[in-house]
């Protein structure tokens, strides 16, 4: 287990959804949802560097990602398997409204990383 | 249109996740999923009158509720047709965490309406 995150059985659903109550935090699970760990840097582009922190925060603190040093970053993940374990289908249903759903689209596409908006 | 109540169209995802991402707000949902309007007062019990209102008003402004005023009181309803039209499944999915998740039934469970929790 990492320091500070909180363990599978920890997680409460009030602080997912308060997490992912935010169209840049919606944004990072859209981009962490294709799998594998992403460098902080590359996963919200436009933002300043202390606002990333604060929202890594809330994600780790919440439960919605793993975070773990790497060199001179973090490496960031989605908790997909302990989420869809605690709270079946609620990251397919958001996924699926990011898809589908014309204004969360749009609110999680200003700041996608320039591969990702592709 | 009821006044203060957002057209099914401007109801955002990331305000609606706000908005249940607090038990008390959660345990709402839960009362009022069971379809029709409620009294505002027989919804939440052992809370301050002020305290409902601010809650009220964070449902009725994210698209979670109508209010209408009905003689003294409000009433009050789930806006589950329009919920479902937008984010499909949503509801569904954080019904079935209040009835099958251990933590979130149990803060969604004490501040539940005398003849709601039996």
């Amino acid at each position: 287990m990492l320091a500070n995150h909180p363990d599978k059985e920890q997680i409460r659903l009030e602080n997912v959804l308060t997490a992912l109550g935010n169209p840049l935090r919606l944004t990072v699970v859209r981009v962490l949802a294709g799998g594998g760990e992403h460098a902080c840097s590359a996963v919200l582009s436009g933002i300043p560097k202390s606002t990333l922190t604060h929202h890594w925060r809330v994600l780790r603190d919440s439960g919605v990602i793993w975070q773990r040093p790497f060199g001179r970053e973090n490496l960031l993940s989605l908790r997909r398997e302990d989420l869809d374990t605690r709270f079946p289908g609620l990251l397919d249903v958001l996924l699926g409204a990011v898809e589908n759903d014309e204004l969360t689209q749009e609110s999680t596409t200003r700041n996608l990383p320039p591969l990702s908006s592709k």
